[in-house]
């Protein structure tokens, strides 16, 4: 089946607005990242904020705006000198640059989510805010091929 | 700023073969799912799939391409009978109608990916297609809202 058969469109819902301005400066992870900053919730998307603030952690989808296609299909990473596939790593510079980030949810103020661990440079849009739930989204496992003993 | 700056248009490089057919047959998260299915990924990505192997669970993005716009910005779900924020429950009837699924990567075979914990209906196109890391991906975390105590 072609590619082509569907061409998918989004829109976002928000921006990040971060101290990080250069590409090149960014953590590598979240994980990795105490950079606080601010998501804003455009307008018409608030009502949509409703009981997240229970949450201490959200996951972020997010356009790697900056990222030019076409992306290789694969390429070397911090880690070490070998090529791996792009969908064996976690480079912005992919397919379909849509970012994922867990953060840690500080507060809310109004159509302001206050953020910690942020690995997004400042105008990043978001796609999806989502509530982590770590029964749902944790796995346990030491089988992570090829990234097993970098860090 | 208005949500109109910007549309970003994303290509499927896949989709799901999956014995989920109808919608209202799906397990609500994979953690909840024994479902084993395949994600075919198309031939010019495959180069994409290099040392993906060597992983056990990959986190795949997808797109809900059953879903109407516009969605609800709060809605119930399974759990209670409260309408909560969309931001703040894992409904795929959501702004962007992005999936996040945790997957258990069973084998390769060229451009098939055998997975399990399946929560995906037959037919859904794939965006993307990352290794799941724990120490980069877990969060340990009392602070869940609305669904502590539901499941």
């Amino acid at each position: 089946m072609s590619t082509n058969f569907l061409s998918i469109e989004c829109k976002p819902i928000g921006l990040i607005h971060s101290s990080l301005k250069r590409y090149s400066k960014i953590p590598v992870q979240p994980s990795f990242s105490d950079v606080e900053g601010v998501i804003e919730i455009f307008n018409e998307y608030v009502d949509g904020l409703k009981d997240l603030d229970g949450f201490e952690y959200i996951i972020c989808l997010s356009y790697f705006h900056l990222v030019k296609s076409p992306a290789p299909l694969q390429s070397t990473t911090h880690w070490d000198n070998i090529k791996h596939g792009i969908f064996a790593i976690r480079s912005p510079i992919r397919p379909n640059p849509i970012g994922f980030s867990i953060l840690q949810l500080l507060n809310i103020e109004g159509n302001e989510l206050n953020v910690k661990n942020l690995d997004l440079v400042d105008g990043t849009p978001v796609l999806d805010i989502k509530p982590f739930i770590p029964s749902v989204d944790n796995r346990d496992t030491e089988k992570i091929g090829w990234i097993k003993g970098k860090f």
